[in-house]
């Protein structure tokens, strides 16, 4: 039963935040019978919604019960200060993310209007190996998920992208070391992702900061910011228990 | 069984996100071996997390799913680039709060380092009567919530919180002509709230915009500048649908 509600929430996503009933079950994969029970019951909750065409969404108590106990939520209240400082400095896109299964997941994002192309979202993923936030967190993760993502397939979003795990495994090399990435038109050629890792009070890696800026020789620019900002955020981090 | 799962979500709050099974079973009113089932499963689906001394909290594959097609993003992500000039400009805290069910739930909320004292915290939740945002959202609700919530009870936070129904219905009359509400001291003698409408492009009051600052004499001339992060809100806001 677990796994049926769980399945129901996984069908909606930021492509398809509104599903009819059918189209809901056909996602999920479950009868449509079966699917437009657990639907009233969760719209009874509040878990989802319906709107007035009786089509679903996720609700708004969901997104309640879910942040307002969120483990995430302590970073980010940490973190903020320092993301609108860099926002105001840098423009463009600044992003939080942190390693969850084998993606980088992004807590949150500051974008401003007429900014360059940026494929992330807030509670969006993108691959370890090709992301700026993603190649640094790997380069911090266990060696076992770096092993695993180095077995592959590694995506090419564009011919920029490392698809081949020694440039892979030279580039982590090299973010423990320098202490940054820099990602030329790795996901998009007009994109350059920048990034660093922000540590907890016992030096651990929990989260990458990243800004994603037009592909110029200005983006390398960002980095004393990006570890200052960094630094800023450990100083002011609480105790943060994951998974 | 759904029902089980939303008393289990519903123990967590910010003051108790991490919780021992036992506690759990208890917050949630189940039986101790229904409950550990229940949060093997949870766990099994990263909608809980366990930490290393087998404590439960909200898993980070639940604020993900809740999250990533949340019916408040589309708004969230529409103010944002105000709400980080408002800060800029005025400091302290600026929010973002919904109507949901009969209390301000906030979306989203900046705070500074060093800011006037502030109880609202994000996906946290205020009496209608008592907050700006709170006081805004209600002047603009359905007249059988108006009525409900002037019915009563009307809980004082401080000796300045409205508590009789005459002077809220006045002041829900008021914030409907001036367009703006001017809370001195009526959660915390210390702090002010000044709060404005939000609207859709159809001109619904969709949101309230808030700034919480020190109570003195300053705190009303923020009333011009959320104004008109109110209208920049409005031209960027996309169609949204509620509930």
């Amino acid at each position: 039963m677990v796994d049926r509600v769980v399945r129901v929430l996984e069908a909606f996503d930021p492509d398809t935040p509104v599903l009819t009933v059918s189209a809901l079950a056909a996602r999920a994969g479950l009868p449509l019978s079966t699917t437009s029970r657990l639907v009233d019951q969760l719209v009874g909750h509040g878990l989802l919604g319906r709107d007035s065409a009786r089509r679903v969404r996720i609700g708004v108590r969901m997104w309640e019960l879910a942040s307002r106990a969120s483990p995430t939520l302590g970073l980010r209240s940490a973190a903020m200060p320092f993301l609108e400082d860099l926002h105001a400095v840098v423009g463009h896109h600044v992003q939080l993310g942190v390693l969850e299964q084998r993606e980088v997941l992004f807590v949150e994002r500051l974008s401003a209007p007429g900014a360059v192309i940026n494929l992330t979202q807030i509670a969006g993923r993108l691959p370890l190996h090709a992301s700026s936030g993603g190649l640094i967190l790997l380069a911090h993760a266990p060696s076992d998920l770096q092993e695993a993502v180095l077995a592959g397939p590694l995506r090419g979003y564009t011919d920029r992208t490392i698809t081949d795990a020694r440039t892979l495994r030279r580039t982590l090399a090299q973010v423990r070391t320098q202490g940054f990435v820099h990602c030329p038109g790795h996901i998009h050629p007009d994109a350059a992702g920048v990034a660093v890792p922000v540590r907890d009070r016992s030096d651990a890696v929990v989260a990458a900061l990243a800004v994603v800026v037009p592909n110029d020789d200005r983006a390398l620019g960002t980095v004393p910011l990006l570890r200052a900002m960094a630094r800023g955020i450990q100083a002011s981090i609480g105790p943060i228990e994951w998974n």
